[in-house]
């Protein structure tokens, strides 16, 4: 089975843990082996940013780590052992931005990365000259290989006044709290999804979209034009996980995000957000909500499972359940 | 007294604070203070070189590092407590070279010099920005700002063919061992002094050559176009210190530049080499050879006192026997 997977950081990469134990592919640390199974992730990149002169890709870089056995689990990102002799030399040095720290570790990722950008190779090629060492057994392709970054309208905690801040500094200076008064994927317009990318949606056999921020995650993917058209001519059924569980997200600041585009923080109205296939621009034949949840969202069938990604056996049975509703949807 | 030293790396660093503490300046660690004297260092780039995407500048850094007091003593380079996080990392990426530690510390250093590089900035604003930190109480001038690069020919050690590599190549990966036929600073014919190197010379008092390397530090200073005749064209007095020590050099492998140039390793043939202001194309007034040691000098009065800098009041002596030879020299 050909499963395709669109995912942001930390919470698509744990629902690719459990997406892999779901079709018997080895767990971390396993040997690879020949499977009839075949998982591509479509990555977000709109967290993407320039630090310090190197490419940062955090989702990217979560998804390889959490896979390749490199994250720091307790956090859910970053380098586990990580060291931070450059972020302190950095600061000692005053160079700007000092609220964002990166690891030693960490930082070798993205001189290899940056090295091979500057030489000309696509953040595709780079990503996949990354996973040579981390063997994620799972295909990470950024969803496009053009520069989207998302950046945030918020008024200046400081001054007061408005001004548009990389998605970053919002999340991680400023943890969300000033109200975002507009999200925008920047430079969305003129990218487009790589050939590999089109090519996994129109070959794949099930489209899943991992519990990731709805907004800045899967909603970057689909903000990349012709994206949203090849999943919807895909003949794969499609089945989204919401991340949103009792009214609240599962992780991170994801209703920070909703609030800006409008969209209420519960099950439903991410479901509704993301529409039906029937819908003009939808793109669900499934939506899995968390027990106890409900949601109505025309023209896709719903169903209500446990969705705490709390260790891998629960995300595998949320990713089989989701493979069930897959079959059943379309 | 305004004193420019024409310097490289370890040695020349280390020379640096016998200069210092000669004209009772600070010394590591002490606070700044108003003084009657300054020191210019003018140094070497030609070592620089690209690594993993960062620019690295190992003499300006040995001597940022060394009078900032953020060396590492022992070794005569790299950062005091240094990490080395990202080079064990970039080895498991298999990234090329792995024959040239970087470590984290330093790294740092090389992330705020690279950024300002691209963004526009010249090396020597570079380096005075990193100075602003590290306060050194020297001036420290790059020779010039544009890309100069010393090259080694030399057969290859595991082919036998016969190619040109940079020099840290030879000289970190190889040790200096395969004969160098020939040793070239690329980009030298079209870069030029900076102005504040030519401002510091014509309003120089004195010039003293540091023990440093004759062919891959000093000869890289004068074989910037400008720099010789600026030197030349100086009212200050020039007094050159020698390197080698009994036939041998004082660290390092000296030797085996010279003899890539044919000049002899001796204090004689390495003071003939920079020659007297008296020759067509000579520099020295003065120069000091080891105690014990001999040289005639045509035009240059040469003098032999102690040259072992095995501390800081014996590189004082040194560099107080240079300005009493200067006083009368010329």
């Amino acid at each position: 089975m050909k499963v395709v997977v669109l995912v942001g950081g930390v919470g698509g990469a744990r629902f690719l843990l459990g997406v892999k134990a779901a079709l018997g592919l080895p767990a971390v640390g396993e040997p690879e082996q020949q499977s009839e199974h075949e998982v591509t992730a479509v990555v977000n990149v709109g967290d993407d940013v320039w630090m310090h002169g190197l490419r940062v890709c955090p989702d990217l870089d979560t998804c390889m780590y959490t896979l390749g056995g490199g994250i720091d689990e307790a956090k859910g990102w970053g380098r586990v052992e990580e060291t931070w002799s450059v972020k302190e030399e950095l600061a000692a040095y005053g160079a700007e931005p000092g609220w964002f720290g990166l690891g030693d570790r960490d930082i070798a990722t993205h001189l290899v990365r940056s090295r091979m950008l500057r030489a000309g190779y696509s953040l595709s090629e780079v990503t996949e000259a990354l996973c040579d060492r981390w063997r994620p057994g799972v295909r990470l392709l950024p969803v496009t290989d053009e520069r989207v970054e998302t950046h945030v309208a918020i008024d200046d905690p400081d001054t007061g006044e408005q001004r548009a801040v990389h998605f970053q500094e919002w999340w991680v200076r400023y943890r969300a709290e000033p109200e975002a008064h507009a999200i925008v994927p920047v430079g969305a317009d003129e990218a487009k999804p790589t050939p590999a990318v089109l090519d996994a949606l129109r070959d794949a056999d099930v489209v899943l979209l991992a519990p990731s921020n709805p907004v800045v995650s899967v909603g970057t993917l689909l903000a990349v034009p012709g994206f949203r058209t090849a999943l919807r001519e895909s003949a794969a059924p499609v089945v989204g996980l919401s991340p949103i569980i009792g009214g609240r997200p599962l992780r991170g600041m994801a209703d920070a995000c909703l609030a800006a585009i409008g969209v209420d923080s519960t099950a439903e109205a991410v479901g509704r957000h993301y529409g039906s296939r029937q819908d003009a621009e939808g793109i669900l034949d499934g939506w899995l909500v968390h027990t106890g949840d409900t949601a109505e969202v025309p023209g896709a069938r719903v169903r209500a499972v446990p969705l705490l990604m709390s260790d891998v056996d629960a995300t595998a049975a949320m990713a089989r359940a989701a493979f069930d509703l897959a079959r059943e949807a379309r």
